[in-house]
């Protein structure tokens, strides 16, 4: 069983465009629950992306929670008055090799904000790191997996979900699918 | 300006489906040349992702290079025949965590196979690695830059690509980007 990680890192999407996005929205979602994000806040989602995600969770265990809502404000406003830390992935920001042991060393939770096209400037204000992932351009899917991975440590990796119906036993050469009818 | 990182990996995308898969595919191709990899096979891909990708390492700088194939087989086949390495990401392989050491060890050039919804057989038969980063359902993008970092270790970050006609100064609260008119 996997172990519960601490501390809990949720996810926020802002920037989404409806429908251009839905693909790439999901992918984010489930990367953070891959990567051992407790959950997600969709800014301005569909609800068909919640429905996705919530999917495979029923299916493939954990108890990743999606959560659409209309304006990022007040949710961070609120997480950065509770003495959480927010970090915001941006091509633009301090590079990940020289922060993230410093990112490591809160007890926090904390909020990881993946941002699409253009991000509204009080998201740098308010953040406690604006991080880079590299300077270069490349993908915001890419930046929270190497992100979650490097604050984790490769641990967000370990150990079964719980109440999965499916899950997969690693095989160097071909395909275990492991399928549970009792959950 | 970035030093050159042996060995050298190439990625090759299958399992492109055209136009659905157009932004995935150039993602991957974004990620491949931000964290290090010299190129990237596309097989069955549009010439716009080419064309695309090419103008951001016009633009970012490098030497990426972006190939549109028809069939991997032959690529592959030579690949292997010449004793070079063959890595194929898939949800299915065995563990990143466990496996990643012993990919590092060797001096061979790699191939990284990237695949999408369904990856034929001799493709799993001819990797000397099947490699899963988790196996939960994520993303491909995800799956080949944590691969690529790990690989890596970080140093794929570090440095600028030579030739750019534009760069980011790394910046803890907003934007400084860097534009030379003269290359």
């Amino acid at each position: 069983m996997r172990k519960k990680i601490k501390p809990e890192i949720w996810v926020m999407r802002v920037g989404h465009r409806l429908v251009r996005d839905d693909r790439v929205s999901t992918h984010i979602g489930l990367v953070a629950r891959a990567f051992g994000a407790t959950g997600m806040y969709i800014d301005n989602g569909d609800k068909e992306i919640k429905e996705s995600l919530d999917k495979v969770t029923r299916r493939w265990g954990g108890g990743f929670k999606v959560e659409i809502i209309n304006g990022w404000k007040k949710i961070l406003h609120e997480w950065s008055d509770s003495g959480k830390i927010i970090v915001h992935l941006t091509m633009y920001g301090s590079s990940i090799n020289q922060t993230i042991d410093t990112i490591r060393s809160h007890d926090e939770d904390i909020m990881v904000i993946v941002g699409g096209e253009k991000v509204p400037r009080p998201v740098y204000d308010i953040s406690d790191y604006n991080l880079s992932i590299g300077n270069q351009p490349h993908s915001e899917i890419a930046a929270l997996a190497v992100f979650l991975d490097r604050f984790y440590k490769g641990e967000e990796l370990k150990g079964m979900f719980k109440q999965s119906k499916i899950w997969i036993v690693p095989n160097s050469k071909g395909k275990t699918v492991q399928i549970n009818n009792e959950n």
